[in-house]
């Protein structure tokens, strides 16, 4: 196969840092601070007339001192300046330019010349531009943190594109608390060059992502990108949050990205039609990306709901409504089964209600019956790291002795720990999904953890865990219906 | 003002807690921690025939042995010795009965008798019953943490009546992470006698409470519920959470707490007719409550954005348009204004986007301009504690030197946690609600702890912000029309 023209973009042997700087509140600094401790694999060569050494590296005064190749520059100047610097790159057959500076299209006339004599330069020399009004990229391959923000991110199979920076920073933030990781993220900026379609091209064949995150704006060239998530969901899930959805939003994007935003409707039917999962909230992306990045899709809309309590129990079941998904009644062998061990006033049917005992034991063998069960297809688990997070209570608040303290460690968390163990082995065995809620990732318990560390999201709420597992049965549903399959 | 039949309920002077346990994991012994833990200002006399002393408090076999009169009963023993036990104690002239046991109408036909028994002792003998089935309560005015989980409440000014114990808890965690307080809360269980509106009822002359929040699943007497939630909602916000909206819920809220729930969209319309707030997501119900205990209410539905970056920015007015909050332009004068100080590539416009600027002074500037104008009845502040959380990140994983990690939290966090001070005073100055979005409680920021400290809650997206803010301009709304006015 051929290699993609956009693998330099994320493989870059050698990146000149042009406007690096050691003056700790510029962006220079902390862009290039980011890229130098994120473990870069290639070669970096800072740029600054005015510096001699960053972080022990040597600073070159201008690109052409650098004497050697480059595949790609990272522009860190003031707008006007960026025409000139983007020519001296032309002279030296670069490749790739992601230009950080702001001030360009998203302003006034001036700055929307200035993106004109920038994509001018760019059509000429060959040189491809990432934004300008980028807050930088992502690329799991080459160790590659090219970003404002300093966000420790970790390798996995994720592919995001944003059409906003200060968004995209957030979901990866949110991302990395959740355990999630990623192979590329592109801040698209202003995409006077690069367009976000052109990156989502990309994902079709890139072995390293498997799942794909979308937040846009504007989405100008909407049949491009929607013949292309056509042909990548396929293979490969897509979610989506795009806003402009109301008249405010869509003033507020038209001033952002520059972009004319259509109506709301006309982009579900699309998104509906190519295959691509829609979020309504922002943080339901990540939810959402995390469940199909990691978990087998169901087979059909059957859900079964594990519950400590009745209220989530009812929560979920009114949000599995909403998504088109069944909360079927329980056959009477899994009921007779599950009489055996159960707490004697359980629910007896579905949610499956423990009733608060204490005896988390019950919630394991609830999981496995439930899953043996032909006639439910993924389900949802409401509560791990519930009891872990009592713990954190006590061990401030309380008159335990510690030896108290340690027996409770024992019987709750250390259950639940196991029980998170389990659940991480039954979603290979059962070959069904499991969404897990817990509001314990604020108090990290050790099963939130363990969860995490396999890849499963400790989604907050039951009405974003019915929202992720309704996804992953939409998403089931279109390839069984498009003759696509998950790679 | 002669005293209300609850007062007793909400100020016990003794209480005898039957089935207190010194065994680690029975409910018995949590229920009676938290009490003790609590500091419970009253007598406290836990009743179990196998035992001495707990927690060195010494231990009655019975209730008559303790030779005192009893305000109040806490029941954790099984459910068929339910009856006895009350009857017991309508000897002894006990007032109310909380009784935790589960095991009546939530489950079978046996449970169902049982309850019928229990009211029926509960009629003749005048005591009053909150359950069976409840979590427990809790009251400020005596340090009464009368809860199976073991949650550190803090005194503050919402009242919390709520249809799931289970759904309560995890509500009252949020809000005591939150930095919200309560002056009252009831797991109203079953409500065999004690029903939920008469705690409501309750809290129309409580000096405590002065916002409420509900979540209901059944709300079997609609119309006792609406007549109260309507004298009270001319004097304090009501915010509710009520479930059963599609058939799946339905199903699985007949079923928790024995209900018949009734159509979605006359709830919708009666809630709106008394004044009352409907929350969309379980986590809102903490969001709304939190602006409406503390926030000046809106003159207006006319909304200021004040935003770090672009993409929150058009999220936040996408959920004004949907709530029906205007975003309107700013004046030129206000824009001219805002030019002297601004970053020279601001939007110019609202969203008020300080496009990433790293001197977060200039944040606290914008603040005060928006407030000063006549045109915006309340402001949205998105990201405050942001930059607190960049912190994190460069303490934990950078190259900088200590010199310049210290430098950096001066010209960041410090700057933030000024300005949420200045927020704090502005608020009151100005008379306008400011609703803060931050996801820095992940990580808690200086910021949002002075804001919290302060009982202004960091809502962790956009979204929910601008529900929030909706929340106060509708009560604002609801009480020009109806006359009333917020105590």
């Amino acid at each position: 196969m051929p290699k993609h023209a956009l693998d330099v973009l994320f493989n870059p042997r050698s990146i000149a840092v042009i406007g690096a700087s050691s003056q700790l509140m510029k962006w220079g600094f902390l862009v290039f601070h980011n890229m130098v401790r994120g473990g870069y694999k290639g070669r970096l060569y800072p740029i600054n007339p005015k510096e001699k050494e960053i972080f022990g590296i040597k600073v070159y005064p201008n690109i052409k001192a650098v004497g050697r190749e480059l595949d790609m520059v990272v522009v860190i100047v003031p707008a006007p300046v960026v025409p000139q610097t983007l020519r001296e790159c032309a002279e030296l057959g670069v490749k790739y330019a992601v230009i950080i500076s702001g001030g360009f299209g998203e302003t006034g006339i001036d700055g929307k010349n200035l993106q004109e004599e920038v994509l001018e330069i760019a059509r000429s020399s060959g040189i491809r531009v990432v934004g300008p009004n980028t807050m930088g990229m992502y690329s799991s391959t080459s160790n590659l943190s090219l970003l404002m923000p300093p966000i420790p991110l970790r390798p996995g199979n994720i592919g995001f594109l944003s059409e906003s920076g200060n968004l995209g920073t957030t979901m990866m933030q949110s991302a990395i608390i959740n355990g999630l990781g990623f192979s590329r993220y592109v801040s698209v900026g202003n995409q006077a060059d690069l367009k976000i379609y052109e990156f989502l091209e990309y994902f079709i064949d890139d072995k390293e992502t498997e799942a794909i995150l979308i937040y846009a704006e504007g989405l100008q060239e909407g049949r491009e990108f929607l013949d292309i998530a056509k042909r990548l969901t396929r293979r490969k899930p897509v979610v989506i949050y795009k806003s402009g959805r109301t008249e405010a939003g869509k003033k507020a994007a038209a001033s952002h990205v520059g972009a004319m935003a259509g109506s709301d409707h006309v982009y579900d039917a699309a998104f509906r039609q190519a295959g691509v999962i829609r979020a309504n909230h922002s943080f339901e992306m990540v939810d959402i990306v995390s469940a199909l990045s990691r978990q087998p899709l169901p087979k059909g809309r059957r859900i079964g709901i594990l519950t400590y309590g009745g209220g989530w129990g009812v929560i979920a079941s009114d949000f599995c409504g909403m998504y088109n998904l069944e909360v079927p009644p329980l056959p009477p062998e899994v009921i007779r089964e599950m009489n055996k061990f159960m707490p004697p006033h359980w629910s007896k049917g579905n949610p499956i209600d423990t009733v608060g005992t204490l005896d988390v034991n019950i919630f394991r063998r609830a999981v496995e019956t439930v899953l043996e069960c032909d006639e439910i297809d993924g389900l949802l688990v409401l509560g791990i790291g519930g009891y872990s997070f009592f713990i954190h209570y006590y061990r401030n608040f309380s008159l335990l002795t510690n030896h108290q303290l340690s027996q409770m460690k024992t019987l709750l968390c250390d259950v639940e720990a196991q029980i998170a163990k389990d659940l991480i082995k039954f979603i290979d065995k059962y070959n069904k999904p499991i969404v897990v809620t817990s509001i314990a990732d604020v108090v990290m318990s050790e099963a939130a953890r363990i969860l995490e560390d396999s890849g499963i999201m400790n989604i907050p709420s039951p009405e974003r865990a019915a929202k992720a597992m309704a996804s992953l049965a939409d998403y089931g549903e279109y390839l069984r219906k498009s003759g696509g399959k998950k790679r």
